[in-house]
């Protein structure tokens, strides 16, 4: 049974939005919907455009008999400020602050609504980039990670303080926390990362940038090569340099104030660091 | 400037499947798409129909002016089967036998493609009930969680062995590990689970059940209720009982043969505890 076009481009996107950065071949698309390759590749037009136009993401062509259609999810400039404005009104809400200073992020962290801002801002700003992993380190950090590996379409990897048997052979690093300057272990099952890989290090908090510094040294023992370090939220750092140079941040904690129940918050370098975003 | 039927359809079914659960007005689409009422009514015919058809889920008209329409990711049978295989493949690979008989899971765990998979036949299995939210205990169950939370619109929470000062105040029990029998600590957030929310615990093993129950106390001292447990593998069980009987699980792992290098698999409970799917 021949299907309608409606019904095709309502299918294709769901397909394609499950299946980030993933080529799909016209023949796919012509066998689901029994239907001509000229036919779907007008679908595949009014698709395209209707991304484009709505900062949904872009649809890469690939042409030739091992050809088809990749979806790479993008992000508009205009989307970027609004997701970032989102998340900084969260997280600057008076009652996420605690005794000492810190901040109760756990809620945020588990919120799929704010994950999936996070992850399409990282999305969107490696888009243009080879990414075959994205890294954290357990435990708050995952959320952030399935997120962006959702719009990238690759596997997470997680790095334990502590080795357990289920991992099977590991790699461990010793690392010095910027901050408290105390010595920490990373672990990391040796099968979870492939030699040459181009690895995004995701994680919710950014100090003096030790851990995000001990992930990068965990992945030069596996050869690997990091291909961005993202930063869901960098604390302001006066004195010190960071141990992390290159990175991405979408929001930057300037102080907080626990007697006045302040937490004064601005933009990551974000918008300093990427460049490529979807017109809108 | 007036958006075309095709536009509305693919940016529509866009929406809604980054959007699931929730209640989206006619109104908002109308002004999304400088379109008329009954022109988005019609939209929604065809989008309705063609998430049904092709499995993706069903749209729940709410009328009234404070209706719209919902969003509800689902499974067909077929579906629910050829998931559960791909996931029984992945697991049943001999290469995942570890010394002591245990299994290497961790690139399952961070598979994004094969998360969905899992959470996709969780949100299918509960797509009749109210779920608040889905809970796990750290590490492992973390991507499963987030996987069914994504189709199922609601939000994690993350048990943890210990408790952190980022937690904020936080309600601990001890529990007694159904296989080891040794006591363990388990802590949540007192902010992350309100009275009375009905939540979805998931987890990617089960032994004797002891996690889950202890789970399900943890729930207790909120005065929460358990809507349903998720298991991805839960393991034969001959003499003991289990400690958790109202479950749902993926596989059932039957033996592994550490020296013959076998694992045997079978489909867990799923098909005789899941009733209602998506016809296709």
């Amino acid at each position: 049974m021949k299907i309608k076009r409606s019904e095709r481009l309502i299918d294709m996107t769901h397909y394609l939005s499950e299946h980030p950065r993933e080529l799909v071949s016209l023949t796919f698309f012509a066998n689901r919907y029994a239907s001509a390759k000229s036919s779907i590749s007008e679908d595949l037009v009014i698709v395209k455009d209707t991304f484009e136009n709505r900062g949904i993401g872009s649809l890469q062509t690939v042409p030739g008999a091992a050809g088809g259609v990749r979806f790479i999810p993008g992000i508009s400039k205009g989307q970027a400020e609004e997701s970032i404005q989102v998340l900084s009104e969260q997280v600057s809400k008076s009652d996420r602050l605690l005794p000492g200073g810190y901040l109760f992020m756990t809620d945020i962290l588990g919120d799929i609504h704010l994950m999936n801002h996070v992850g399409k801002l990282f999305a969107g700003a490696f888009a243009n980039e080879q990414i075959d992993l994205v890294m954290t380190v357990a435990t708050k950090g995952i959320g952030i990670a399935h997120a962006a590996a959702r719009y990238l379409g690759v596997p997470v990897v997680v790095a334990r303080r502590d080795s357990k048997v289920t991992e099977g052979s590991t790699v461990s690093i010793n690392y010095v926390s910027g901050s408290s300057k105390r010595i920490q272990t990373m672990v990391l099952s040796k099968r979870s990362v492939k030699q040459g890989a181009r690895v995004l290090i995701v994680d919710d908090f950014m100090k003096a940038g030790g851990t995000a510094a001990g992930m990068k040294n965990l992945l030069e023992e596996f050869s690997a090569t990091v291909a961005g370090v993202g930063i869901f939220i960098e604390s302001e750092q006066e004195s010190e340099e960071r141990l992390v140079e290159d990175y991405i941040s979408l929001l930057k904690l300037r102080s907080v104030d626990e007697k006045g129940k302040t937490i004064q918050l601005e933009t990551g370098n974000y918008f300093n660091r990427v460049s490529s975003f979807l017109k809108q």
